[in-house]
């Protein structure tokens, strides 16, 4: 089974390693303290406290108020669908949607269906060539009619941090609802809700080496919120079904370490993707760092590599050993370009060619020095066999190593 | 973290404990095959394939034709949810549903929203005083503009069986959909789904020494099903979300031991079962088992205690180390007495008085010496104090006890 252990992982931001700290805090809720949070009973009433204490630290790492504020789910797409739905619900007279160009699939495709089969209004607001929101259609947008905006916190391709927090006060200047998807921002960089208006944000365990199956949505105290999965009593009844006991205790462990590890990680993680993206950058030509003047996340470097496919390259690197991806694992299957850098007009001849390489606090310098010797020649080794390679294009265009962006192929 | 071991647990129907052998499966899938099974590399790749295995293993359990008619879902409440829904969505002129009265709250809580919010029709077809659906009540109540009937397969109260089989082919007369609630069902009993005509069935994980967090719906093949999450194309576009790898592996490690243990099981756990059973009516008066005369699940015995309250016994029963419960842990936080006990016209002094005991595979032979040791002593310390008490019972009722039914406490 070690088979698995020596490939250089840089696709966090698709899934992370559970922690073994995460899992041994998980495994007596498995077969020990297996009782159901509701029974009455000392078995039922341990899983109850175990529940209880990982919600006091999901809680502690977004700086929410309160930690009924907290309502587990199983993930993140679950909760993205919670918050919207339920805006609409509670909402009935506001028929508008707000969200950007740039969403992750789970809240694209919902609003996608709101639009066709409940005639909503989506207004899908456009994002600069840095992925940064147009401010100013967002505010246009605006209106009493808008149930809810939601933004996500950052991009999932890109890392492009947008300002939820001056987002979310916008929104409250109409009476709409504000929620974030923050899937990729919890655990990376620094939450405090109680600082903001914010209502309602999404967060799923496995991007910050919890498990996969569970998340949160975050519902801030004293709103109106409309169950979506219908059932018994459990998260003050929020959310029916069983809690997923293990599962939330692991999401609890998984905030606890985030935080502790967070001021460091950002400094060491943010140090080894900044020497990646500015090797490759060096070492290969007609390449951009996309988004990469806007804030980011610290872990993440999508590159755009023109003339040749991200599928391609993925490939080879995965028979490399390292493991990056084009963009979300959750439109995987697809074959159209990522809509996330079409949103940013990335050039014609890149944006088939974007790369997402996202980092955690598993990788290391060696992982770095191994993608940095391999990323070039497969780019290489591609664009020679490539009809649109390197050598047609235009002299002109020349090297873009060392610039982010502001090439002809941003 | 030995003190849980000493418990005598006969909650089986509110959660079972997970098999160790199923933790030891999913161990690999947190911290070795961590990938996102949409990830096109290998690692990714050995999760997808994981995930594939296991849904053979639940397609086996089932007797379904084809291992894609598994939506894994993160447990029985949402699976008995998308269901519904999506029936109600796929057919927009059936504006009626059918279910009983003595549904899990995931559906009565579902149909009761659907009535006040969204002008469906429920018709909540009634029980007999065994449990039993009445079948005239489920025939008249059939139309075309019945969308979907969702009726339990086993009751999680009492284990009364419903004929699901026969009631599906019903609901095909009239065009309509037909589901069920099979959660307590999956594991106690063979379902060999290909002989039947049921569309639809919910399962849950943690019913059957699998892990708490994840379920499926099995959606026979053909069926129009409307998506309740939506976001990526994972489950092939029908539920989105990364899927829940370690316990999708789980649930299908528990289906695989589920199925090689049932035949063995049912004769050994029935066998437990009828002991205590018998043993307690032996022993307590002014006491029956509810739904004892239909056909049950191998594993539950509902024993109403006249003239006392069900939730004093638990209590007791707590303190000398033996777990019950009253009835749905789903339903817990209600001070209404069960409404499958109501539904069964169970007499007025014993309808508070319900206790549910659930067995599995972990019980032994010492458990029920236990429990026969501890109950009897528990009835009598509560009768004595109550103000309702059976000395005050006319004498004329007698004992109850070896009646599994049928005296005028029924």
């Amino acid at each position: 089974m070690n088979e698995q252990a020596d490939i250089v992982y840089l696709d966090a931001n698709a899934t992370t390693r559970t922690d073994p700290r995460v899992v041994e805090a998980m495994l007596p809720y498995f077969s020990l303290y297996y009782g159901n949070p509701s029974s009455k009973y000392a078995l039922g009433g341990h899983a109850a406290l175990a529940v209880k204490r990982a919600r006091e630290r999901v809680q502690a790492l977004l700086g929410a108020a309160q930690p009924h504020e907290l309502i587990f789910t199983s993930g993140g797409t679950e909760s993205n669908n919670a918050a919207i739905l339920s805006a609409l619900e509670a909402a009935p007279r506001r028929r508008e949607v707000i969200i950007s160009a740039v969403e992750h699939p789970a809240v694209l495709s919902l609003c996608a269906w709101l639009e066709k089969n409940k005639g909503i209004r989506v207004h899908l607001i456009p994002v600069d060539r840095q992925g940064r929101l147009d401010i100013v259609a967002y505010r246009e947008a605006l209106s009493d009619r808008v149930a809810i905006a939601s933004i996500m916190w950052a991009n999932n391709e890109t890392g492009v941090i947008q300002p939820v927090a001056d987002l979310a006060e916008l929104a409250k200047e109409v009476g709409a609802l504000f929620h974030t998807d923050a899937v990729q921002a919890v655990g990376k960089c620094p939450i405090d809700l109680q600082s903001t208006m914010i209502d309602m944000l999404s967060l799923s365990a496995h991007k910050l080496h919890g498990p996969k199956g569970v998340g949160a949505l975050y519902v801030r105290s004293g709103l109106r919120f409309k169950p979506q999965i219908k059932g018994g009593q459990q998260e003050r009844g929020r959310r029916a079904g069983t809690e997923n006991v293990p599962g939330i205790v692991g999401l609890g462990i998984a905030a606890e370490l985030a935080a502790a590890a967070m001021a460091d990680e950002d400094i060491r993680v943010r140090g080894l993707r900044d020497r990646l993206e500015r090797g490759i950058l060096e070492r290969v030509d007609h390449c951009v760092a996309v988004g990469a003047r806007a804030e980011r996340l610290p872990n993440t470097s999508n590159l755009a590599f023109s003339f040749i496919d991200s599928e391609a390259i993925i490939t080879l690197l995965d028979r490399s050993g390292i493991a990056a991806s084009m963009g979300s694992a959750c439109a995987t299957g697809s074959f159209e370009p990522s809509h996330v850098l079409m949103a940013m007009k990335v050039a014609e001849d890149a944006v088939r060619g974007g790369v997402r390489f996202s980092l955690s606090r598993d990788n290391t310098d060696a992982d770095i020095d191994r993608a940095l010797e391999v990323v070039p020649a497969i780019v290489a080794k591609l664009r020679a066999i490539s009809p649109f390679g390197a050598d047609d294009a235009p002299r002109a265009v020349g090297r873009s190593s060392g610039s982010a962006q502001g090439t002809p192929h941003v």
